[in-house]
């Protein structure tokens, strides 16, 4: 366990507790509420939904709500779901987990790999971790190269990850570039997770694309998709994906092993959520395109005013963007990170946690602008400035 | 993945799917609802919860059901948590997984061990597989003989497990046994796993004993408890744990992962569910007594006709017993159960699922009295044994 990833998160929150009237630009939330119909579901199963709510249901989840997740993969995501077969998780990141531990299986001495495009997401490393399989981060820019990735692909590698939105960098894949990753690993009889937690956030010219629309994709693409963004239901724990029909006898045994069955309350709420669809969602995603652009301004102007900060790529979906300092500090952007709470009391993510080392270049903090409103984030932006210009003046440029 | 034990209960629902108007005595659930206090604590959290409800909360479990659980453990398992943290997760299962991806872990190429007495859990089984590590079962009496386990101790030992009141033999193990195994795992620096899920369920002299409750065992100690069997909420995903303390660090990479954190809306529904507590239980409970007495005299009342059937053991925990084909059939028990289903329409479990393996003293089946109606379980016990009248007069004794 010891070569397993620490959990960023509990820590970085043990410091803003202490720190009280921290401003938060780290949460990977977004800070409006699920829809309305969510409550009225539960409250309707509650009352109506006898003792089946109660009692074990199907290890893949209550057909209702399959078909439900069926319709929106059919339409919204343009899935071709013959050869696939569909689960509900609580959380996507237990769908990743339960697909590291079905596919890291290998020969014993013989550990599988699986390619993380750099930066990665922390949890997709710790679950390949877990599995017993090696995650290889490949630095394959933040528009992942298909080439760099093919080259990193040894006998013993068993997937390709891909993030788009992505977590951390805000990058919206292109997809030609993902049809070139998916076919790469049906070249290489690998398997492509393509992980579309972000799906609805999107704000430049590229549309989201799923992989899994690709046609004679289904037997080699996982596809995961989350509740907890666009629908407000973090705390909820809602997750699902689709997967080859070959996975499914062995994802099953993991299911039965850790779930046994997706709670069935919580279920309901889903369907809720998904009837409520993209309109829904789409006036709030469009609210946090404004914020997003208030955050291109703020680097804009504190460039302009010489500050050596950069953004590493253009963040146009997800609510997340990768600021770096660009020169390099005396210390890393973990310490950064602890600095910038305790000392200015404003909370970011340290690029540490996606693979992104503080190299010569200087270090990377991930920026959520997902869970404030406009004041509060100009606040933790002013936080974030004013307190990096008191660590560049004290702490940086390096010596060495 | 294919040595991992495929999970028997999706094979069986399929079965009685296929075969309308099956009675179950297979099912490991209650027949009652959860107090009327988890729908009012559900409405209120969702009326008055505010946001915090709906995002991401402590890994651990949110305080208020953290302290409503050590107030449990304290008082009615009398468990002294010194030295001991608690974890909340989506089922007891999913905190025995987390339990064995954090022991498995071993030198390469020299897997850990956990010993499981037989009968054993079979999601015990197949969690000790996932996490890479070597379920040992051992032949140790339906009441385990410490002697017996510790001659199965190896230098890669981690874990003893224990299940009591047990599924699936109904058996009750007695305090100053459990206290054995528990000073036994001290003295070998192992850790025991104590499966507490059906603690409530005891109509015998034997109370329920928890091996956490004795002096010094929290550095050693797993306390496994769930809220799937007494407070009828098995689909709801609801159990808890007491771990050492030593353990939490990786037990948290575990659930970061896994998890995240336990679904927010549910944990409301299990502080509703502790506070009605064993009071609310009783009476429910007391109702399966009567139950499992008109099993014991049926299968009493069957022995005097001459059917050649025994209870492997006293059942007087859980709601489950274990009966055993007193002559070799020329199928196994895998085989009988399908029979069952299939040809008289009475679903029971294989013993074989449990790590009783069809000898020449014949093939055993779980059976469970947690589900059904007096009347309905009248009819069920009828089946069963007019089928295995039916079979027995075919299909055995075995000429082999």
């Amino acid at each position: 366990m010891a070569k397993v990833l620490s959990p960023i998160i509990p820590e970085l929150a043990a410091l803003v507790h202490q720190t009280p009237g921290t401003l938060s630009l780290a949460q990977g939330m977004v800070g409006w509420d699920p829809p309305p119909g969510v409550a009225l579901a539960v409250a309707e199963a509650l009352a109506t939904g006898g003792p089946a709510l109660h009692r074990y249901g199907p290890l893949l989840g209550d057909p209702e709500l399959l078909a439900v997740i069926t319709a929106k993969l059919t339409n919204q995501n343009d899935l071709d779901l013959i050869g696939a077969e569909l689960l509900v998780t609580a959380g996507s990141n237990m769908a990743f987990n339960a697909v590291a531990q079905v596919i890291a299986a290998g020969p014993p001495g013989e550990p599988s790999e699986v390619i993380l495009p750099v930066p990665f997401y922390f949890n997709h490393v710790m679950a390949v971790q877990l599995a017993g399989a090696v995650p290889v981060p490949v630095q394959a820019g933040l528009i992942p190269d298909p080439e760099r990735l093919a080259a990193a692909i040894t006998p013993r590698t068993r997937a390709i990850v891909t993030v788009s939105p992505n977590n951390p960098s805000g990058v919206v894949i292109p997809a030609r570039v993902l049809a070139a990753i998916n076919q790469l690993c049906a070249l290489h009889g690998l398997f492509h997770i393509s992980d579309e937690a972000y799906e609805q956030f999107v704000y430049g010219e590229e549309p989201h694309w799923s992989a899994g629309s690709l046609p004679g994709s289904a037997a080699h693409t996982v596809s995961l998709h989350s509740l907890s963004k666009a629908y407000g239901l973090a705390g909820w724990r809602l997750g699902y994906m689709a997967v080859p029909q070959a996975l499914l006898p062995s994802l099953l045994k993991v299911q039965d092993t850790v779930l046994i069955c997706p709670p069935r309350l919580t279920q309901h709420a889903a369907r809720a959520a998904l009837a409520a669809g993209p309109a829904w969602c789409a006036p709030r995603i469009a609210a946090l395109a404004k914020l997003r652009l208030q955050l291109l301004a703020a680097v804009a102007e504190q460039q302009a005013q010489g500050l050596p900060v950069r953004l590493l790529a253009q963040p146009d979906g997800a609510f997340y963007a990768l600021l770096q300092v660009a020169v390099p500090l005396s210390f890393d952007a973990d310490t950064l990170m602890r600095r910038l709470v305790l000392e200015h009391r404003v909370a970011t993510l340290s690029g540490g946690s996606f693979g992104l080392d503080s190299n010569d270049a200087g270090p990377v903090l991930r920026l959520s602008y997902g869970l404030l409103d406009a004041a509060d984030l100009a606040e933790a932006l002013d936080r974030l400035f004013s307190g990096l210009r008191r660590l560049l003046a004290t702490a940086g440029p390096s010596d060495q």
